[in-house]
């Protein structure tokens, strides 16, 4: 089996969760955790090279606080349990805003914990306009290496994006790294996590040509 | 039914078909004229506002001289066609490379044919690393409207992508207009066209929640 480079993750559908299990939209967001840390772990074993994951965007932060609040915890819990893993980290976002939680700061810059064998990056008060904000002049140039000049620019090419939740849209997922991924959707909510649709993506993934545009 | 504003018409598959009907791969590019005129009645009678054509990409001219000339002329013959019909028709690539077809040259500006009632944009020669190319210096700043920065700022926002002959990626497909898009894939190849296919997407489409990333 072909695996990935990179795998992009759109845990989506925390609030839909919450709301079906009879619990308020912002109480979803904890259960996330834990199939976070599956994914980590599975997408290593794998000998995936490395995994960015959705955490939240500028976007998002317009959402009332309660909710607001619930996923930016979640995120700060998130990457410090990875920070206990062997990875190498990295937390991108806009960092000049306050809706950037200040806990974070220090990832800002790629850490390496443990051997660092897979590359992470968590994706917080992200938002593309912000990620392209950066192109300048200097790419006046149609043949131009994008990656360079964007804020993004320690993220690389993504091969497989999943998003759980049923939603078939990127939702503004890194615009560049994501021109040529393949993009495979698992109906379940992300609170759902379950090892088989890691796999059930993969398999499909496998099948697929890979022409990068060609 | 919500109908979209904005549909983007990814047109795969016509290579394969060719090849499943015992024939060389370039012999399938005629062959999706007709299903790009009869796309273009539907959606103008359903009241969609614009539509996308992905004609070709700077990519794609790499490919065998023999496919390269043959999908060249059947976008010249599409715009041809369609340039008989009621549409604001815009033809966008990167119009400085021989690639792009002098026959198409005039069409680089919008240009009303009847009443102009349905703006038709047609990708030839269209790289994503040339749209972002024009991003500068006066971009820096995150809440851009990225919009007026891009080659592509005549095309606007695209709320339903539809792509024929079963891939799931947008293969560089217009990445800031893309970014909320819901993307809706047809397995049949793009010759196999049945009017079916949009009503289909369409009725998934209204079935979505339009949250622009929120």
């Amino acid at each position: 089996m072909r695996i990935p480079n990179h795998i992009g993750i759109i845990p989506d559908g925390n609030r839909r969760w919450a709301e079906n299990q009879g619990l308020t939209k912002e109480k979803g967001y904890d259960l996330g955790l834990d199939p976070g840390m599956d994914m980590f772990r599975i997408c290593k074993e794998l000998g995936v090279k490395e995994i960015t994951y959705y955490g939240f965007t500028v976007d998002n932060t317009k959402r009332p606080t309660v909710q607001r609040l619930a996923f930016t915890n979640a995120c700060i819990k998130a990457v410090q349990m990875l920070a206990k893993e062997d990875a190498a980290l990295l937390v991108l976002g806009n960092s000049d805003s306050p809706m950037f939680p200040k806990e974070l700061l220090p990832f800002r810059e790629r850490k390496t914990f443990g051997k660092g064998s897979i590359k992470v990056n968590f994706l917080v008060n992200y938002g593309w306009q912000w990620d392209l904000a950066k192109l300048n002049e200097e790419t006046n140039n149609s043949k131009l290496n994008c990656y360079k000049y964007i804020n993004s620019n320690d993220i690389s090419r993504i091969d497989l994006i999943i998003r759980w939740g049923g939603r078939r849209r990127l939702s503004g997922f890194l615009p560049v790294q994501s021109v040529y991924a393949d993009f495979f959707v698992v109906d379940e909510y992300w609170p759902d996590f379950k090892e088989q649709h890691v796999h059930d993506a993969l398999k499909w993934y496998s099948e697929q040509d890979i022409t990068l545009g060609g």
